[in-house]
């Protein structure tokens, strides 16, 4: 299958996925035009076309078919917020990676400076958290500043591991449950805990959330190393140039020689890949099945995942989830 | 009076406003040290960094102040958490600022780069959250993110603002109501929420908060234009230089000539005012009696502070409340 034929099939099943939240989403694009309204003319427009220009909205997706299966009452406002969560930490993770690029746009920072991607991601979390208030549970607010921590400490774990040739898996892996995977985790598990399941099935659908948020961010990683700009919407190669060691490198790493592992280690340390030097790193992730390992890591995670949902009576919601699950594990953003 | 003994004088005025409540503050500083801990020890030295190095926690002892007054009980945990918010929002200020120095030493950005700054500010405030969550009262909640929001909204409003000659009175009001006196106003009003008072001594204490944050920040922009670098640990004229129109300089330019006006203009919107020029403004600010003016309506928010506490019944705190007033008026941070 060509590139271009995989990009069209992933957007075609993403669609299929949203089927049965199709009202939902309508609602919930309203909502994050309504709601994120500031009264300063300059900053709205600002925001406006960070959200608009957002992404798929994977995430609200992902919360609304829960709540189906959970029988909640999750309305589109709350789906928006966690849109909004996720569009606050791509805000402050711009300022932090220094992106040029976010999207295939100029990302928020490039074109209004570090000023307005930290502060408008400051004004998307407390748009977010007050919706989140309203809602008036507290178990759902101990979740929501529980997974807010650990996608901080995810990206703070990520920067202190910066151009550090010796990230391992398991390293690797705690970098992604947060920063990645606890937003997901708390998309899935709060419809549970608003429709009252008790902790068993809360726990399997947070689960379920969690490991897709871990596939979801593993396919993202490999193909930063095999997808061209204009598909992803985002340089490839940009892990390896921020020093980012990621899964597929990792993976590398491990079942290199001496010598190709020294080469993995300049280009990490330098920070600056030329091209060349990028496709030396990617012949040697290409020897090693790199991609190959990462994907079907990202796969048996959302085969897991999928499991956990049978602990839910079938309906097409439960299999708009697993397909939601096929989808993370398959490509990324 | 010369400036070193004024500024004795205000750290001995503080050190007695913190009497009543002097455990509780040793008790900040130990939380301050426990609950920040990452479990990242790069980040964790750095947030120690950042804490300890700190201001002189006029919040919490706010904060503990009027949890006597209302009869809360307000541990040093929350008091902590006021902290937290506060060192937060200075964080992602030295983002937007780009400031270089930050109460007289090196600022967390200069230091280590943005992508701390950011994060480890959003480290802080999910901390805070987690704290107020722990407390398990809605309406506290309510009131946090809507102080929160309330301190970005302001932030934001002075940043579509900058190198705007334009900005009136009216308009920097509203910008010191939202990016300093929210917080404030919020731990006041807490303690008060806490003890179940009411809506009436709750908006007393509240506004007591409000006034006495706005009375803070107008000293603080006084203080700007006549401190010194050792005193007042920032460089004197960083507000002109970073395009910032404050108050001394909006009063100034209400009562200029339209040559002076146009010099204000100029260094305004230059953004970057040599020596020489910071002395051409400092002697327009002078000559219209802007330091007064601004001293003046600092004083006036502080009385008018004041006259919320005599819905309280007398006490040392009561008073201590007061005299808290007045050091804000007088002096900024």
């Amino acid at each position: 299958m060509t590139r271009k034929a995989l990009s069209n099939e992933s957007t075609f099943m993403l669609d299929r996925i949203c089927i049965p939240v199709a009202d939902e989403l309508s609602g919930v694009e309203a909502c994050l035009g309504e709601e994120l309204v500031s009264g300063i003319e300059t900053i709205d427009s600002i925001t406006r076309y960070v959200v608009r220009n957002g992404g798929k909205r994977v995430r609200p997706a992902l919360m609304l078919l829960c709540a189906r299966v959970s029988g909640a009452k999750v309305g589109p406002r709350q789906a928006a917020a966690i849109e909004m969560l996720h569009t606050a930490s791509l805000l402050h993770d711009d300022v932090v990676d220094d992106a040029a690029v976010r999207r295939g746009l100029p990302s928020a920072r490039a074109r209004w400076g570090n000023q307005v991607s930290v502060l408008v991601g400051d004004f998307l979390l407390s748009r977010a958290s007050r919706i989140f208030v309203e809602e008036g549970d507290r178990r759902i607010m101990t979740a929501l500043s529980e997974a807010i921590g650990k996608t901080t400490e995810g990206e703070l774990l990520e920067i202190a591991h910066q151009n550090d040739a010796s990230t391992d898996a398991s390293l690797y892996m705690r970098i992604i449950q947060g920063k990645t995977a606890a937003i997901f985790d708390f998309a899935a598990r709060a419809p549970a805990i608003s429709a009252g399941l008790g902790p068993s099935l809360e726990e399997s659908l947070g689960l379920f959330g969690f490991e897709v948020g871990q596939a979801f961010q593993l396919a993202d990683d490999a193909l930063d190393y095999v997808a061209e700009e204009s598909r992803l919407g985002k340089a490839s190669g940009t892990d390896l140039r921020e020093g980012k060691l990621t899964y597929p490198l990792i993976v590398a790493l491990e079942r290199s020689s001496a010598e190709e592992r020294a080469s993995i280690r300049d280009a990490l340390i330098a920070g600056k890949a030329t091209r060349e030097e990028f496709g030396r790193i990617r012949s040697i992730i290409d020897r090693h099945c790199g991609i190959e390992a990462t994907l079907r890591l990202a796969r048996e995670l959302a085969e897991s995942a999928k499991s956990r949902l049978n602990s839910f009576k079938p309906s097409i919601e439960r299999d708009a989830l697993a397909m939601l699950a096929d989808y993370a594990a398959e490509r990324g953003e």
